[in-house]
């Protein structure tokens, strides 16, 4: 079901496989692999190469729905939905009016944009305890 | 926004500030100092105080709404929305007929059912490969 959130640019009609999808599958087995081995994570940006709306639902239907799905509004709106193949997150980056401007695989074990930095953390703290002894 | 899509139960009359929302924040603020000197997360159930839908209104407004929202379909539905203040997570889990049946304040960089687990990375890769192979 989160597949079908992702926000997409309408195709064009022909659309067709063009024959990119399944090495970008082999691409993302070489990047889970050295996620495995270590611990590094990578990512593939979709419009660096010529990408259909057909591949698009190959690659999805090879690597299957997971379970999660983020909403990140900040500016524009991300949307990231993992996938079942765990550690290859599906990431689409909009602009403010909704626009899609970026679709990337990332493969990670935590997407990038989700972890708060322990600087924000500190200036947050002090933040509420200004708070509490008002 | 996000804290409007937080699935809850609905209030009965007479809803007023317990006095237990104050003392949370300051619990929430020792939780976020052991965060930022030492790394360690911790979380605090909200059913195990008495927590009106006052309460529950004041401690939002003294955290504020961040930019995150996760929902995660796993058996029942889980909401995690990041509040404005970094570290400070909301986590509401349902169950599969969309009551809720938990609610806790998460005080982590990263909530804890987001990380792909590094054994599971090791699993999809399998299986992404016998694809490959076919």
């Amino acid at each position: 079901m989160w597949f079908e959130d992702i926000p997409m640019t309408v195709a064009n009609g022909n659309d067709t496989l063009t024959g990119n999808a399944l090495p970008l599958l082999q691409e993302i087995v070489t990047l889970l692999e050295r996620l495995e081995e270590t611990g590094e994570s990578g990512s593939i940006d979709l419009a660096s190469l010529p990408f259909s709306s057909a591949d698009r639902q190959w690659l999805q239907d090879a690597l299957g729905e997971g379970a999660v799905k983020i909403n990140i509004n900040a500016g524009g709106p991300t949307t990231i939905v993992e996938t079942a193949t765990p550690g290859v997150w599906w990431v689409v980056h909009c602009n403010e009016r909704s626009a899609q401007v970026g679709e990337f695989i990332e493969v990670t074990l935590v997407p990038d944009m989700i972890p708060t930095h322990p600087d924000d953390v500190s200036s947050g703290v002090r933040r509420l305890e200004e708070k509490l002894t008002v």
